[in-house]
């Protein structure tokens, strides 16, 4: 293995920095330099700082690494993981860019900044050209990637290859989301044991929003989200991983699900084309059985990173509906941040 | 309290056979005479022939009770409910309704009958004209009455009011459905435990079929199903009772989410205004709290007879959203049946 | 009803808090006077101050009343419920019982104090006694009663009956524990979704230290603790609401599974005698159904306030085991003070 | 890798026969050749006779195998695997000895016969010479050899460092047990969600009568059961794999807890210092937090094959009490079967 990049973890100590650093322990690209978090957990040691929650090997085998402030002077890398929370990713990431950083971002703070990528490579690897816009524009040196909202991520994980084949008009998805989805502590037991909690704050929002930029065009120095009407209704479940979606669609042409089904199965975007190294072989797997994908059984395989689909069928409303499954931590969160990552390599963006 | 008509309970061994002896353990209108179920019950006392599943009264104190088969020569009576399963129903309803008994059936075999009505008496208690129309047509001197499938009561209940007030084009539903819904033993451990299972043998067929018939027309002949297109996604969840519904409609006119509120809260259909017994005042329960209602916490209120909605706001896709609620084994199933006999009865057609 | 003793509730936003307002809303010897809580709720109307719960009415009718602060002058009542937390307890439960009111308390700060009953109505009522010694010793008009930790309330309504019968020589328990007993947000989802948690801080040594006190002696001026030895093993279960213990036992004289069964079912303790309002007939339910009691189906019968017991079996170890169940937030919480304070008026204490 | 010796799964399609497909499709000792099953799914293809509920891949890549009938004849191989129900493998597995077969069998049908080891190889690895008499008297030139009860396992896996290091003289052990144990459809999902039953039909009887056999003595020609009494007290809980067991043991010499972990600590038996494929390393993982191990977490770490043992500390009862976990079906059912046969291979017997 050549000389691998030295990367930051911002957040190091949450859920979603506990993927970070397990997806990070042995990648080929990237080399975990520094652990950094809020002032209450700099100058601990990691094991000290967080109680690991993952099956997985214990701190990623950096318990003793001590982890520090979140300061671009004192922990500066090339490339920067964020798990932060949003109100702290305002500030703190475009410090982090400012000074050189490339800033893989899993917080919702820049999401929707009209000069971000809001990237899933699989969908619109193309709206990485944005970096450069943003760079000129704000005269950094690094930038901000972002990654969507997890439930959005996997809503156009499916969505993808149907834009692209036949192009979609209408988006109707209602989800039934795990807890891992709110963090730790999160979602209280005596809240969902045996539950079903139909609302989840902003989240309807994030899914209209973000879907439609992420399949929409870059013209080189814009977006251009895309036109079709989308309606998303969310529900919390007594799931561990993993976001259940049931997704309805109106494409053009209304094509019948053998069509629709032949379309993501044939799917190769650029990152499989590339071979990047957690681009899951296929990208959405596709199940037979009328009652699969489900998280507790499908959600884990190869990683978390494919998504799910099953039960393709008419849609007496909109044409096309199916079952929609993917790993809200890994696929929706880090694995997702890393993916990017791998992508701007690949295209010469982080030397 | 008048003289009481006597009832027989057919199935009654089951969960919803259960659910029908606790109800009419002290119903002011029907007393039990006889408890009827399979072949292989027959003969034992009742506490002997189930394991009683609910959190009342064991056996609503018929537990010394002998169970007869489903024979209408041995076991018949005025008024019948029927907890039987599709394959027998087929067969035991007419038997029974040949013979003079007016069959309130939970059973899905005769409900899309033409000349069946099916009944949920706040939203279409004019159907239950067409019981005349079955007599003469069978030669019946009794006859059969149907409820509708669980989670189809629940959405019309919902969708009730909006018919009558602004009328109905566009119906998409996704439900999480409760295990009690599968009967005893019903849906395996090992298959829902933090898990969502997105398949339920036809379900969606029900519902898509069922709902049009109910909100439909009545002629005085014949049923005039509704015009309007109705998508049904459906979900099983870790939930013990409780049918959580995601719904967006399109509705005629496009009224905004406070005239759909007022519409439901207004709402006093007949049952209500007759006053009786089992109908819930009010019919549908509206939360103002964003996260409610809950099935845990919400589904087992006054009895388990009215709807739960919340969150009615703005679908950019169809124009109306909102969650709704309701009992599937109350509500949906036994306490339905009930109610429709208690309709029956106020207009004159049980004597 | 006669006048009825006006009551305060420390703490009564929370869980436990709830359930006071919940009992004493329709209460025939108290009356809610004043709902405390600290200063972060005081102020706010009691709707706004807390989001409810339970099942029952919201807000126990009270939604309007607005909350005070914890503060004696304030709030003062003859009788004070005290669902604080241990460390505020420390200081304002005596605060209330220096200007006369009798506070019960549900919390553990004073429970292991000398001169204050850890009271069980039905298995120590004698030790109701202590309270005047504390009056004398400590120059109050009021004073302090506590009721235990919920695990060795339902533990010692289970050996109640047989350290009066035969006389106890050792004890073995282990629990499997509803998420309610934590409080709210109390156990996070992450934590308990189908897993059992082997360790809840602290309530191994609760149950050993307060289990021997209320079934030890009280001679007029001391309390002699039982001689026995307990060992307590506590887990948290993906359960609600419902205590479940693992019991062995050693009785003097090695008495037969029938014989305990006996004396569990004739056990006829003080408050069942008197009538107390929540003193639950009969106080201990004996199951015949080698499965029961459970949770889910039985913690919720009768308010809450009997213990459950199944399968009195041969312990090769230690001569009997059985299986006990009790509602930790009713009978080991709100409905316990509620009974002590019953039990002091009975006794002519709160005049 | 050299030839690899041909075996028969019997009972190929349930639970624990999926598991041994899983644990062999690349076992470098054993091939899969022939899978058997009931009347009903031989002569269909593996993936039609059953349904794959493992997370690994579908069918061990056997989805085109034949099922065929249990017949010795058609189906003998020199070792043979039986996931038999109780009942089938009373007849079906001496039929398989007699035809030369050694059965490694999860079936508790011939577990407590005189002749018949009951091996767990880091315990009782000397039974194994049990084998050799059984052979000589009942005319066989194969065998049969079990592995005990799931939870019985877990608790000897426990238990075996302290019999070696100090001698047990009692053992109090009360289980919470997940439900992949009662195998598919197995536990109801009515009967566990938020729920606990304390209550698994002949279990407590298992746990009592096996462990003393597997941790006595063999003397050449018969076992001598070990000496101390033991009790078990069994619950299910909504956990899926996994069984929990709160243990408290009496041992010789009284040593403290700190002893008690270097015993297990240290511990190093027979399968360990062999090397055995699947012998895991270390057997007993003690855990340093004191709420671990739990379930969700720990259970399916290295295979599942390891114990987890957590919390050592003072009983106030036996002097001892801890926390323990393991897998139910794989340490517990597929897994200890695979490595009683690697022991078996390891000594020459499968020659």
């Amino acid at each position: 293995m050549a000389e691998r990049i030295p990367v930051t973890i911002l957040g190091a100590t949450g859920v979603v920095g506990q993927r970070f650093v397990e997806r990070l322990a042995d990648h080929p690209l990237f080399e975990i330099r520094h652990l950094a978090a809020s002032e209450a957990s700099a100058g601990k040691r990691y094991a000290e700082a967080c109680s690991w929650r993952l099956g997985s090997r214990a701190y990623g085998g950096l318990e003793e690494s001590v982890v520090a402030a979140c300061d671009p002077q004192a922990v500066g890398a090339p490339v920067v993981f964020s798990a932060l929370d949003t109100a702290p990713a305002r500030e703190i990431e475009p410090a982090f860019a400012a000074t050189g950083a490339v800033v893989f971002s899993n917080a919702s703070a820049h999401r929707m900044a009209a000069d971000v990528p809001l990237l899933v490579p699989e969908v619109n690897a193309a709206h990485l050209g944005m970096l450069e816009v943003q760079r000129r524009g704000r005269g950094w040196r690094g930038g901000i990637v972002c990654n969507p909202n997890c439930t959005a991520t996997v809503l156009v994980m499916g969505l993808g290859p149907l834009q692209e084949t036949f192009g979609i008009e209408a988006v109707m998805m209602t989800s039934m989301q795990g807890v891992s989805g709110a963090g730790y502590p999160g979602v209280a037991s005596l809240d969902i044991l045996g539950n079903i909690i139909p609302y989840i704050g902003s989240e309807e929002e994030k899914v209209e929003e973000e879907t439609p930029k992420m399949l929409g065009g870059f013209d080189g120095e814009s977006f251009q989200p895309a036109g079709f009407e989308i309606s998303a209704l969310c529900h919390r479940a007594a799931v561990v991983d993993g976001h259940m979606e049931a997704v309805s669609v109106r494409l053009q042409g209304d094509p019948p699900p053998a069509d629709v089904e032949e379309a993501m199965r044939s799917w190769n975007p650029e990152p499989q084309r590339l071979g990047l190294h957690s681009a899951p072989q296929p990208p959405i797997r596709l199940h037979a059985q009328p009652d699969r994908p489900q998280p507790r059984l499908d959600v884990e395989r190869t990683g978390g990173m494919p998504v799910h689909v099953g039960r393709i069928r008419r849609c007496p409303l909109l044409g096309i509906k199916f079952s929609l499954l993917g790993h809200n931590t890994q696929r929706g969160a880090a694995g997702a941040s890393v993916l990017n990552a791998e992508l701007a390599y690949a295209k010469g963006l982080l030397t």
